[in-house]
């Protein structure tokens, strides 16, 4: 089955009104209540923070303990076993701080080329560092939560809805470990718990506006959706690959000491049409390297923590992470299987993200997909 | 006495180690022990967001409360008086997000001159809305929390602790009451509690050569400093003044309703001297406005939030907020009264911000000190 004993990912649920959310992981059509099966209290909580908090030896303990208990003590678990269908699922991690990077060669250049025609599309720091900025925290929601189109400037004295609402497809990393203020961040494993997908909200009419020369702020600050279930990294032993090439060399700091690369293949959906086949495993900088540049300052990560790796978008015609690049900023209108086109999103659009990887012994992991619906103006 | 009846600012303090921190409001010098004095465990819970929570009327009726007690029921709220050396204050605040504007014209003009000095000094976009972008709320610090001096790129190639290391006088405004996602933020005195002395601190160098085009990132997440104590509005209705003449006509939404200029005077120190007087008053942007631009696209607010002015920089000579400005990027060093010379900071350097605004009856408030010492890279 495509959520087995190599997968796991951890989710919060509540069964029913009321209920405070506890911390299962998902099996088969199934979630397991993990306070409930392994009778440990830090999993009713209502988030993973706690539990993440407990480092990466009670992360490979536990995932063992659950594995062995679903492959050989069945008759214990089965009471804490609960049908997906009846459970609500909620955002799994209470969100630190949000940071997101921009790695993806192609989008940075594909955005360059669009918003400053007149200059070279990668600005001279892009091949230097992972060029990185903090997003809010408050509005990161759960995969489901309905969208609402963003009003703002879209110029000088212009006011209205965004006319430009569009989609980035990533992959966003939890933090678990912490580090005090100060130092700087040991081993990727260390301290990031796991993966989940990322779709990084953007109306891009605000965004060209008010970006100069502080940064994106309202154009992303209205939502950013994640999947429910977090994937830990152990899960995606069998996808680590090396990374893009990288020219120059990075900067000591900033050597990658492991691959951490990962072939994660995505796709993005519009009203059920997959619209785009985005690659994952020839991003520029991988997520060991943006962890290292985030902390090299002796910036303090907290337990729940997110950092996304910004749009992923590959070479290939059909591989771009988000509708400005697949549209060419509207020039060039997708058309859907269903007869209809669409520069960028409209009113009642359904926009879901989903994701594999290879998994151990030929099987596959599927993340959870991460869904939203748009809905109109206020 | 100028910590007296009409001030009343709120903290976090520990009366020893081990105790969880309690909420206490300043009195003279004295901290008074409100979950003790007003029997309300709401102040036991180690920040002053549970009752921020509260909202407006709370926050009235608890200030009358506190008034009252102390001016005619002195000798039952004696026993809940501590000696403000008895106590170690802490962080009074568990911030949210954290929001940075930027709305000092003489400020904004000043940087656009040193970073972009071929262009006109203010975007196109700066007078149409306050500009703004988030930054670390992980790296929120309480006065007194020694700084590291960060290390980071400089250039491309180039690596080492930042050798422009700078300071911005800022002030900050706590949101107690939240608002939902999708909605927009209403009366600016409903959601922000009070205001605290921000320091910003800036690594210049490391700033220069990653903000482009997402935006500060490292340069200013190792650390931010706010004031213990957080003056809440009632405090500063004698401050209230009109703000900044803004040209154009902001649009609909960014329109004043009432006064939240603020005449509010700063003083930077370094070492014990004064270096600059910045004055609030004159803010191009008033935190009304930012208000409502940070919640137009339908942003949620959460208790805890906070949002900064950005550098206080007056016209005058000896007004601006930061070394960048009183140094002109370190061609004009700082001459201090002891015979030694600033350019930017050194390590061992203490930087203090201090700030009074005119209270009731000819009284003066006195906002909490922010203060730090810069450690050497490690």
């Amino acid at each position: 089955m495509s959520w087995g004993l190599e997968n796991l990912p951890y989710g919060v649920f509540s069964r029913h009104e009321g209920e405070t959310p506890r911390v299962g992981v998902r099996y088969g059509d199934h979630v397991v209540d993990l306070a409930g099966a392994l009778h440990d209290e830090v999993f009713a909580t209502g988030s993973l923070n706690a539990f993440m908090s407990r480092g990466p030896v009670a992360w490979r303990d536990t995932r063992t303990l659950i594995q062995n208990k679903l492959s050989t003590d069945r008759a214990v678990v089965e009471p804490h076993l609960v049908p997906l269908d009846q459970v609500t699922l909620h955002l799994p991690v209470e969100v630190a701080d949000y940071v997101d990077f921009y790695c993806s060669l192609e989008h940075a250049s594909n955005l360059g080329r669009m918003f400053r025609p007149d200059e070279e599309p990668l600005k001279p720091n892009w091949r230097h560092l992972p060029v990185g900025y903090h997003g809010r925290a408050g509005t990161v929601v759960a995969s489901g939560t309905p969208v609402v189109r963003p009003s703002g400037q879209r110029g000088a004295g212009v006011f209205g809805p965004s006319a430009k609402l569009d989609i980035e497809a990533e992959l966003g990393f939890v933090v678990g470990t912490p580090t005090a203020l100060g130092d700087r961040a040991g081993r990727f494993e260390d301290h990031v718990f796991g993966v989940t997908l990322v779709n990084d909200w953007s109306a891009r009419d605000i965004q060209a506006w008010e970006y100069v020369p502080l940064g994106p702020f309202l154009g992303k600050s209205f939502a950013t959706s994640i999947s429910p279930w977090i994937t830990p990294l152990a899960a995606l032993s069998e996808a680590r690959v090396e990374g893009g090439r990288q020219d120059p060399e990075p900067l000591g700091y900033l050597r990658r000491e492991e691959p951490w690369g990962l072939d994660l293949r995505l796709e993005i959906s519009v009203n059920g049409e997959v619209v785009s086949r985005p690659p994952y495993r020839d991003m520029y900088w991988t997520p060991d390297q943006m962890l290292a540049h985030m902390t090299v300052n002796g910036a303090a990560l907290r337990t729940g923590d997110l950092y996304a790796s910004g749009t992923v978008s590959g070479s290939g015609p059909g591989e771009r992470g988000s509708l400005i690049e697949l549209t060419w900023n509207g020039t060039e209108p997708l058309k859907l299987p269903d007869g209809s086109a669409r520069t960028f999103l409209e009113d009642g659009d359904t926009v879901t993200i989903t994701a594999t990887a290879p998994g151990p012994g030929g099987s596959v992991i599927t993340l959870g997909e991460v869904s939203g619906r748009i809905e109109p103006s206020r």
